[in-house]
């Protein structure tokens, strides 16, 4: 690793030391203020660096005091040299591998992902849907959950997901069992540790042809906030969510919240209206908050409208494929500084909500990324720079 | 009977004798003239009358040299002293009983009908429910029809449906075993003969507290194409439409099409995706052409929002009762001659939809009627004139 790459990665294992994971205060901070100086700042005990708009000068001051104190004791470089020795790698914002979608997370952006496992994360999230559910699913919820990973696989279609009991596992599995397209468990601990225990064996077979990760680090043992927001991940990593079986109260509802709130297509599998664990779906249904989906190809068709051909795996598609909604929001989109979803949406001749689902599109196809002030268009060439 | 109402009921009678129910041509001629003057000239083989504009002259003709023929050999008067005998009723358009939401079908109105039981038919309407649904239903269909069909009756609504095996059925024994209000068999066939025959206990309870009904004259056995055509009675009747579990190509979802092109509200109960039953309603959550409900309390609110107190059974809606929106547009209903629905959405400052809606249940509370050239208010005091 160069020693600039090296600082860069350090300052981000750093954060990930000191601060909570998402923490929107340090995530303002690093949009305005390169992550190496911020790190250095925090382990000199030097006062903080200018809050970009919108960041209250007291609300820095009140965490800065507390980061600095564990910034002193925090060792981000034998983290990084005990994760290679666990096989895991760590990519960073803008990297090869990183999958921009997560850029929409903004403030709550991740500081850097680990990655156990040899599938390519930015490929299987360009192509894939969230798979979530209860852990105590019923069996219909567990053969939903099997079935429709094991199509979407089959597909092509990579599932993203927890790594929980029920219906995370039962997805995954009948994604492996395809075994045609790499399978993602996003972990709410240390990418080493996987949780629950009890999963292990399927984890083992999901680093064998996709990948599990985490933002924290490795050896970081699971916290009951930490799984809620783990799942603002799987949401901002697909296109579209599907909730396959959740009660009034399920975890799974939080991450429909997240992918709502991002743009991404929300749906929801029906179940017997005499199942509360079918309930939570059958709200999300009747507020209209989610597309009622009964099987995988009924989910493709939700999330893979941008163009014919958006992605087949192994290919990159072109302007060409797109269709003709995408091309004219794409049309509008800047190359250099970036222009807000308002004044693309009013020029696209289209509403905000569709401009936004349309960028959300495009960025995983690699064509727009977000940039100060919203969206910018990516130079044909692809430029995975630091973003 | 007086010798002009004696003349009105034969002429409908006649029609019902000579032509299919809800002809779309008989339909426009008697928007525009007096039944009794067509039926007279039917019977004495004139030429027809002017058709109303709209209605093509050719159309007209083709149809009415058969009718003349029918007419000739029509004897109406004895099947109004055969259905008295049988115990039954008729109901003529604009009559005390007659539910004017009926008179949303415009040229497809039926003639008359026929009722055999002490219910009132009028007033059951008023706060009602389509509950619909496949005649193979599953013990899953079966369970949710009937404790949909209870729990509807004990919070005073009326369930008005077919009377096949299967969800009809259903809904209708739990509604009987509730006790508490008038549950209404929209029959195919003549209101003597009930139908299908294995039913016949079920349809003795339903007219011992609620009504039969038929369009067709006693004795007529149902065609195949007398249930699709019966089914515009069931959506037209009621506020609206629950698919409680239908196949993709069930006579429900015909029910259901009726029910949205005379903009009710149509609902459907979700159910497993395994189950090819319910496939029907889950085709029309994911076209959104349905609202997604899975219990009786969630259909009352998508249906009985007009008031909170809307026709509570007994009583009668007041003005005050109504809410913000009805009320506007009840404004905007001139007293006398029709106003369109587009000129009455364009005056209360809501969408066409909105307003066919707030008409649609005005009109069920006796608020509104339809006139010539669309909907004119009715007087406080009530008027049950001929339409």
């Amino acid at each position: 690793m160069s020693p600039p790459a090296l600082e860069q990665a350090c300052s981000r294992i750093g954060f990930s030391l000191v601060a909570a994971p998402g923490d929107p205060v340090l995530g303002a901070l690093l949009t305005a203020h390169d992550p190496a100086e911020v790190w250095t700042a925090l382990r000199a005990g030097s006062p903080p660096p200018a809050p970009p708009p919108g960041l209250r000068r007291t609300a820095l001051d009140a965490r800065w005091s507390r980061w600095c104190g564990a910034a002193r004791r925090a060792e981000p470089e034998p983290v990084l040299t005990r994760a290679a020795d666990l096989g895991l790698r760590l990519v960073l914002p803008g990297g090869p591998e990183w999958p921009c979608q997560l850029d929409d997370l903004a403030e709550s952006r991740p500081y850097a992902l680990w990655i156990r496992g040899g599938g390519d994360l930015r490929r299987a999230a360009l192509r894939s849907v969230a798979v979530v559910g209860s852990r105590a699913a019923s069996e219909y919820g567990l053969h939903v959950a099997s079935e429709m990973g094991h199509a979407l696989a089959l597909r092509g279609w990579s599932v993203i997901s927890g790594g929980a009991y029920g219906v995370d596992a039962a997805a995954h599995r009948g994604a492996v069992a395809a075994g045609r397209a790499a399978t993602v468990v996003v972990l709410p601990c240390g990418a080493d540790l996987g949780c629950p225990r009890g999963n292990e064996r399927l984890f083992d077979d999901v680093a064998a042809q996709g990948a599990l990760i985490a933002e924290l680090p490795p050896g970081t043992t699971p916290t009951r906030r930490g799984f809620l927001v783990r799942n603002r991940l799987i949401a901002a990593l697909t296109p579209g969510t599907v909730v396959v079986e959740a009660g009034r109260r399920s975890g799974a509802l939080n991450t429909a919240t997240h992918a709502e709130a991002l743009h991404r297509t929300v749906m929801a599998v029906p179940g017997p209206v005499t199942s509360a664990l079918s309930a939570g779906c059958h709200l999300l249904l009747r507020d209209r908050q989610a597309v009622c989906v009964t099987g995988a190809s009924e989910v493709i068709e939700q999330v893979g409208p941008i163009g014919a051909d958006l992605a087949r795996p192994g290919s990159r598609t072109s302007r060409e494929q797109l269709d003709g909604l995408a091309r004219r929001v794409l049309e509008q989109v800047p190359p250099r500084s970036g222009a807000g979803p308002a004044a693309i949406a009013a020029k696209a001749d289209c509403d905000i909500d569709t401009a936004l689902r349309q960028l959300g599109l495009l960025a995983a196809a690699g064509f727009v990324e977000r940039a100060t002030g919203g969206w910018r268009a990516v130079s044909p060439e692809g430029s995975d720079g630091e973003a």
